[in-house]
């Protein structure tokens, strides 16, 4: 880990920095597949699904008995895990609901918002080494408590044209019924474009590779909505003397294992506890499964020594940490004072893993500084917000002259003469 | 108007059209100007004025000098308007803070959301004929009361070099004071990147033609967040024989001079009124200032006779009108089956107009469809939500093991550990 002492200011702005991604410019073969999806539907996806999946697949809907088959197969002690899991999710994102409250703004003018799910939603799982089950969770519970009429799934078939067992339970599980096996750009331009098999959906969320982080912006630029704008997964532990070292060790290297690019941020307020991190963080990194990911990604993490306090919580809301762990004594000042961030762990027993399955907050986040500007995915995402006013007799005469005023001051005639005829009509009574 | 009966569903898709935008590709543009203003700045920036707006001005940011003469220039009667409107639109935006509620999701897990302001962020209104001081109040107030720190706001300068009065004095008054004579591409670039005398954003509102989309778009791929998607204007009414047709006719009419490429739609259950309607309009438009431009978007607009009350509220949801109009008397069945709109007017004295300044409501809605997906501008779109997780011994106890068994699951080993490791300190105690 690189120890750094103090920074000065200036330095900040390059300790935030991600690593520049070397990111292609993918638009010109997002924009080949699309419009083949557009042109041939269903075919064109199957030719892409053998080009990068390497399988054939005639019908890419997964059927009944693929979904009876991997309840069988998934364990009873994971069911049970995601049994809790789901519950928890569930109660966390059912609070969320927005109760509706009118006002009455001027006497006569009631105004208000009511919430309504998107109709139409799409969630994409990768495919790789890691079955990421837990992502099903936190994408279809909520659409579900939102209300989404209609969720469609995109995940990628491996060789054998199957998908990991633990992702159809989960997706079974939720009550998800349109479950296909399509991964990549060509996934992402199916539920854009609509097929004969695959609906056209509103919105579109999921994490996954460059590719398909392309073909998100692609689908953008088509008229439809995308959860976030992604970027390799980042956490920063602020500790103090009452952090255990063993701990924060561990969660430095469980945001370390997910990738080579993972961003990984240490501070600390005493000389002593850093050393103490890095000794464990060796230690412990030595019998990871993922050691090769971890050690590339610990390489380029910083250890960072902050003495001042008020220092300590600028540099923090300047960096905008996806995930961060609070293990001070004093939680209360940086929770006051933090303005950017994703999810916060407090205290020495709230492990960022316990956010990735199972404390109940979502764990799709914005990373590379966008908790600057975005919010972590929550109930809002799966919905949207209408506004309704009503206004009565007594209300247009409360705020009718304002409009003429204001809407003649803009040059719109016509606007004012909406607000005119309904006060002559009411004169005239 | 285009007079359609009782439309069959195949008709609908075409029916809910918009009209296609023959959107030249300036990404080109966008590119190079952003580029130019990356190397030189401010100099880049006043360039495009002068090639732009026909001006050269060799300081952009208004002076107090220019605000004190614009609050004495604005008439005292514009300036009550703007206080009552300003006054309802922020009662009805603060009522939309969230109030933090902590929920148990399993003992010992304690979750919360906690609401953060953006800290900086952009408003750009467009020049033009009409000075839209109403979008300063639609776009700053909430921005104030979600607490945003810094708030940038440029607009065109005409080619004098001056503001429309109206606007600085709006901008003034809710306490705006980094106000920049800069417009266009020009704008958003200054906002995206940061010049010496603009600084940068990380949220950019407002609306604009298709240099400013074009400018936003560019922003979004460099990382800044966008209000929405833009596009132009629309309404569509509903109205029944309750419902009075020199109301319904004046409606559609303000939303008709906004621009020809406005989108009007009137829905009526009987024939009757379709012809009163029509009428009506043809009666109102003729003492237009802007009659031009309103005749040539009513051409296009469409009167639509549909008798089922289920298939109107369909048509309405394929729809998604940004702004909707319920004039019947049965308003219960549409409201509560509503699925899709921007804004909902009520009644037959809750003109449009009402909501583009005074009633309380934001007008910066979503159109184009985008109905289906966003939102419009809300207090929710000035700031963004953080997820708080807190976990006792008890709670680590309680949902440590199926953290670990979904981790192992996922072949995250490291993920697994950091409850593991919290586990066993807890078993020695």
């Amino acid at each position: 880990m690189k120890k750094i002492i103090n920074p000065d200011k200036k330095q900040w702005l390059s300790l935030c920095e991600r690593p520049a991604e070397d990111i292609e410019d993918l638009s010109k073969s997002v924009q080949q597949i699309f419009q083949e999806i557009k042109q041939n539907g269903d075919e064109a996806v199957a030719k892409y699904t053998e080009i990068f999946d390497e399988v054939r697949l005639d019908n890419t809907e997964v059927s009944e008995g693929e979904i009876a088959k991997a309840v069988n197969e998934v364990a009873e002690e994971l069911k049970e895990a995601i049994a809790l899991a789901k519950q928890n999710i569930e109660k966390f994102h059912a609070s969320q609901k927005l109760t509706k409250e009118v006002i009455e703004t001027s006497q006569g003018v009631l105004c208000w918002q009511e919430t309504r799910p998107i109709e139409k939603i799409g969630i994409y799982i990768p495919g790789g080494t890691a079955p990421l089950f837990s992502t099903v969770l936190m994408l279809a519970v909520p659409a579900k408590i939102a209300g989404c009429k209609e969720i469609v799934l995109c995940t990628p078939p491996n060789k054998e044209g199957k998908i990991n067992p633990a992702i159809l339970y989960t997706a079974n599980l939720i009550g998800i019924d349109k479950i296909y096996k399509i991964g990549g750009i060509q996934a992402i331009g199916a539920m854009t474009i609509g097929t004969e098999i695959v609906p056209k959906v509103y919105k579109i969320f999921g994490p996954g590779n460059q590719y398909v982080t392309a073909a998100k912006q692609q689908a953008m630029l088509e008229g439809i909505a995308i959860d976030m704008p992604a970027g390799p997964s980042e956490l920063l532990v602020l500790a103090d003397d009452t952090a255990n070292p063993v701990f924060v060790a561990s969660d430095l290297l469980s945001q370390a294992e997910h990738g080579a690019d993972s961003q990984v941020i240490c501070i600390v307020n005493d000389e002593k506890l850093m050393y103490q991190v890095e000794r464990e963080v060796e230690k412990q990194i030595r019998v990871l499964p993922r050691k090769g990911v971890a050690e590339k990604s610990i390489k380029n993490s910083k250890l960072i020594l902050i003495e001042d306090k008020q220092d300590t919580i600028d540099f923090i809301n300047e960096y905008a940490p996806e995930h961060f762990i609070l293990a001070v004594k004093e939680e209360g000042f940086y929770l006051e004072n933090l303005v950017n961030a994703g999810s916060v762990f407090i205290g020495n027993y709230t492990p960022e893993s316990a956010g990735d399955y199972a404390s109940g907050t979502n764990h799709t986040l914005p990373t590379n500084g966008y908790a600057r500007s975005y919010s972590g995915v929550n109930l809002d995402t799966f919905s949207k917000k209408i506004t309704f006013q009503k206004i009565n007799e007594e209300g247009i005469k409360n705020i009718g002259a304002a409009i003429e005023v204001m809407a003649a001051a803009e040059g719109l005639q016509a606007h004012k003469n909406a607000v005119t005829l309904r006060l002559e009509n009411l004169g005239k009574e």
